[in-house]
């Protein structure tokens, strides 16, 4: 039973006070799931692909939990490994302006950082697939973890699949220069890079005077074909502005604006990057460009890290449909 | 004991879940009960007036907790009947900008459903009230509680009643044809129609350069002596710009424009309803349309159906009375 | 992909309001899904079975959230269709002693009442799997829905798997003559009957002085080859003892009996029929009523519908495990 | 409209914390209503008969959500006043053996502490009434209050009404020397005192070997026509075994046993006053002992004051239902 | 182990229903502690300064659950007493715009308002400290409180400490002519007055065109040598602009304006004077002014009275730090 | 200013599912904090001594909160260090018969297990105290844990500190040989062990007929001067029966049997460590075995790991208060 899209990459457990709670304050937790790689596989089931997400989870209580949550969101979890090691974790506060949304990770000697380039029979799990996806945090866990990614891109090019990568540079998982070393080096296999123009510039000194000479020099450097990335004017932290681009063969796709009011904005660009993918499956980046600007701007509106959304919702954002409720 | 004003129509358990979640993702509901007539009985309770609402329940704990509900808001209960059928309810999911807000109804064959022209004994119920209210949702539920709606209007103006009818077209309870006829044999017998632009045109083709145009249209069709409705800016869906706005006698009324930001939607309409009866009860249009825009206005700031305030709220804020914290 | 087994029944969405309070009081619900057939397919799924679960389900956003909680368990919906009708309910109240816990059904005319003989192709669907499991309540539902139930079961003989049927009767959903006319034709096809004495003296007349002689008149009268059921004592509500009873080719099987603190004592039964066909899939009886009593026992620890437990867990209670805290 | 039976006392807000926290831990604290005397009134209107309670409570939001709840519960509050004063609150703690559960009072200067015997027109008040309820809390709660008590049962026996009052003795609110001459002198009034043999004992050293001796010394130091109390066997907090027992005329009365799970104790006491008053009502103290016993067994199971039960629960436990969950 | 200032006040039990409910609606409150003193406490503390409270709790379980938070914030509850009377307490309803939120006290008879000018040893307890705050609340509390706040003040000044009142004028606490004989007489004994242009023209008459002309009127007066002040532009009320000012020698500083996306109002100004003393301190009011403006600003974004904020959160608001999510 | 006692070791968030979940279901995790030695410290607090607890903590939000919590329960956190390291972490879950509760630990590499004999100036911190209580779980994280304990050890007994040590072996932490051949070697500065006779045996091959023959073998081997331990009869995990024993100079103490209805069963044996400790404090280990039976069994009736009781209600419990609310 093969699916059209891969993606492999770490979900954590991730634990938030309720109501704008500092953690210090917090008496209970809301506890959700979420990976940025599984993120982009719940939007492509609910634009109605089918997806799998490969991962490595510890054989405990919270490994089960998570797994239990991907099937939940409709991904297959067939290709997942039970090893040794902890669950990630990662503490969230929610923030309101002037104070920042934050992030407290707890993911060191997660299961998956103790992945090896053999870990996965890449070849067998690909087979079938039409799209494999991943980020540079995958990359970024571990050297064993960067090896499996560099493995499954070659196993994906060479089955013919499409490929994709999501830069997502953190700065607290890696330095610059070993994040450019092993990115640039996976880049070399990917079809479609999702890149912001800091990291562009931060890791590999490409820089441009807009977005299309952005992705020209990441195009000319690493030979990917499409370059996308997020728009978002951010003046507050309840409300944005977001729209999604994408570049190529010397064409700029910008998707509309949205205004977007914030009740969870982790997982946007993860959507944003479900929705380029599901324009890349019929060859069409403009349409990605398009479903990936609604989706990831409809994803600030649900809590957690997963866009519990579908294809009609998402259509219905696209054609403009208003904020009256519906019944 | 006679009360001031009577309503007639459909309260449904309203089930949510909490904090923006989808349906999907829910653990819990908030539990509230809510319908448009009752919403409107309350909110001229809390204006000062007595009211009762009549209505069917089933006669199981889900119709219990609706009568429970109902007294605790003030409104009396004595009228109601406990027939067979279900207990209606609905399922709402609050919505962020792009993402409105939307209801699931699992409100067929309801109680209410069942009545019949013959179910209630109007002229003894209405017997030294001063007002009947209904919407068009009620006439919707079925021909039967179509007709026990005529009914109630005929024994109204048998006894001397005012009479108000929300139009609230609902295109999932009936057809365009179904609703045109029904709708516009009821409205001959009503005194105040609150009706949207939008319906006037759509049911009954009546339309016009601006609000007295289009009550001047109806005014001139049934017969009704005045026609009020409410103005809505929706920009968000936390936040709106709202008022009020009524015409008799060749005369236009509008209410103060409020920014108000949005804790829950459902009910304002009903709300505006109140304070507009309110008002008529005085036998002045223009200051039911200044309690209603204000009622309304302040009614989004409630969780649940039902407008929690009182008039001295309402008249603070006629007064333009500031948001600092009252202490 | 096939399955051991497959299960085929409704699935309710679940509303109970916390810590024991009358629906009267509620202002928020709990929401659980759960139904006899998922949750047998659950608890095989959890002693390491793998199962599928059919059925119909609305084409909004409750039938999504079923589907979800059924993929959560680790139970395959791949055969659950998407029709017309309503997602059937049940509201739950907590009781203690002297209140016994009660539940209030809202199922009429749900997805699932809509089935016939034709909606699944059962030989197809079976194909593959090694035991057919069903309840009197699917039965109970419509005659389409018994129709359905009856071309599973002969599907499921013709295919050589392994049949078995809670007879599980319900009052409020058909009359006893019904009951027994439709039930006595389905247990013609079924290899294992789960049933308490009340059922089989009132459904079928057959009794006897003890669950032997019950079980060798339920054999006899419709040729099943085992007959499985629960043994309760219940001075409290907070706290019975429970274990599990079988019989076939002369033999008694009784399983250990527990002490259980009851935290929720819904879907005990079918946590017990799991454990029952776990054994039967391995031809052992025995086995079944010892993993039945534990697995039912265990049932009774854990909030909702569903088994949340593993083998281990099943297996270390069986061997007499304590109750210190587990490190 | 008259009433069946007219009660009178305070209703304090009860905020408690969640799931057995002590106070020093509360982060937020649930929110109910209660009194001895609309308890009771509320008992009687879940029997079946009509009832309003009479008060007194401060103009404000706390003020309005007493009545409110009053309402929702079913029982008039007409008759209740609106005057200077605070609203009253308790704090409760919940136990569990061997910490008993705990009351923390802050109910000094409440609105009904300022009542006098004149803030009432008792005989315009209990017209059309059958019978007059009151405990001695209210009576302690100020000398205007023991006041505005006896006013009431002056009138209500001037007008042919059946009386009761529930000796409930607080040492926080009054010494014993108080308590004995205000409540000494109100028994003159009652024709049914609900008393313990300790509180006959320590208030009015009214002793004997077994109940009906106390009442027969209580019968005849105030000229009461019958005595009733509970009968309480409490080896832990979660687990109780209670009954009711009465005398009157050289007999007693004992309700059946029952073994009670507590959810919550409190107001066990005032709901077998309801059932007590039931019986009464209806000339039978037998019938209101079985009741009484039925009622006040059965409120143990229900979280908050109020007994939400009907007649047709209290039938079953009666009829010794069974502990099965009831579908 | 001396402090770097000390505090004298009264904190309240602060009782909130959740989610924007009235509280007629609510069925459970949020509790969180807080008043004026102990809030500029904690900030204080926050900002890395070592800080004590002074005040009277009453010896239960309330004032147990006031002194732990105390402790908790990190502030020193060594010189708290335990009398007799009351635990304050207030109920708090969250508005949205019109409706505006409010508070609803409940602080009669608190065990602070029976404190004389000899219940503290001012002296002893001051020595070794560097500055004293208070409010014009504590003063208003009871004349017993006024005199302790001279006495406390006196001392202050004896032993050379710095001295800041905040007027904080409330009208249900006391008449203006009270407030402002007692306010003008300690004003003469402050080194810093906080107050509003409305405040000290409503006290004590005192005008201008500016806020530093206003400043000049009261330093003239009163001989208090800087004056400070909450500015804020509040179009709604879940989105304010807010900044700090100050004035001394001839000079105004203003902080920078910050967008504030509102949580919880309450204590913001609290928070602002503990950013002003923490300038002081360091015998900068520039300083004061910048990271009063911060840390009030932040502070709307928590929920409950107390700034859970640190130096460094204040610090990198103050180098505009942007509102992306910290990771 | 120095405190009556000193404890040493870990305090770990503890997060747990509400209401009996299992991990695997849970969207919430209610927050504790809780570690032997605090909870002990906390203990002897709430009976009156002064403590102050000893630990490394990481420098974040996590570490900032334990430090929190501490002093919100009356301990001093003065001598806590910041360091590198994570915050320890455990997941429990609660049980019913027959699932026992368990735990699931997250704690490598916490703050704590990266101290050594150097990271705490034992002489100068233990100064002008009068006990040192650690227990073997510190001693078991790393190497430089138990050299730190050694450390404290020595330094307590040193400066004539009375000491104790309770066992608590904890086979994921360590092997039984480690763990024999270290707390051996901490025994010997030890003037009173808590142990248990599983323990005893296991790790030092000590047995006995009896307590007492299991304690003077522990006397006989290590030198110390009293051996204590918890008695506890559990049939079911609602339920337990719960004393307290010691033995010393050939007498042997036992406090009353205590009924107790479990809430949350951790930290029980540590609030018996307290009381032990409160009575050594006087030199009557008679009466630190009472204390310990009274506040170990109060414990179970409390969610989290501290003891929030106070002496009175420990003397209440131990003069055989009942268990009527108290009011």
């Amino acid at each position: 039973m093969s699916v059209d899209v891969v993606t492999f990459g770490e979900v954590m457990v991730r634990l938030a006070p309720p109501h704008f709670q500092r953690l210090e304050q917090a008496r209970s937790l809301d506890l959700e799931v979420g990976g940025a790689e599984l993120n982009t596989a719940v939007g492509l089931v609910r634009l109605g692909r089918s997806a799998a997400w490969v991962s490595a989870l510890p054989e405990n209580s919270l490994g089960k939990l998570v797994a239990n949550r991907v099937r939940e969101a409709g991904v297959s979890d067939r290709h997942v490994r039970y090893t040794d090691g902890r669950c990630g974790l990662y503490f969230l506060e929610f923030g309101a302006a002037p104070r920042a949304s934050s992030v407290l990770y707890d993911r060191k000697d997660s299961a998956i950082s103790r992945v090896t380039a053999d870990t996965f029979d890449w070849p067998a799990l690909l087979a079938g697939a039409r799209w494999f996806h991943v980020s540079g945090i995958t990359a970024a866990l571990s050297p064993g973890a960067a090896d499996a990614v560099g493995a499954a891109l070659k196993a994906a090019r060479g089955l013919g699949l499409g490929t994709s990568i999501d830069l997502n540079y953190r700065a607290k998982l890696w330095s610059r220069e070993d994040a450019a070393r092993v990115m640039g080096g996976l880049l070399r296999d990917c079809e479609l890079v999702i890149a912001s123009e800091a990291d562009a510039e931060f890791l590999f000194g490409v820089t441009g005077a807009d977005f299309p000479a952005v992705a020209e020099g990441l195009m000319a450097r690493f030979g990917v074909q499409a370059v996308a990335g997020t728009r978002r004017e951010a003046p507050l932290v309840w409300r944005n502005r977001f729209a999604a681009v994408g570049y190529s063969a010397g064409k700029l796709y910008e998707s509309a604006w949205y205004d977007v009011e914030i009740v969870d904005r982790l997982g946007a660009g993860d959507a944003l990057a479900a929705g380029l993918i599901h324009g890349m499956l019929d060859g069409d980046l403009g349409k990605g460009v398009d479903y990936g600007g609604a989706l990831g701007a409809l994803k600030h509106t649900i809590p957690g890290d997963l866009p519990w959304l579908d294809a009609a919702e998402v259509e219905a954002t696209l054609q403009g449909q208003g904020l009256r409720v519906r019944r």
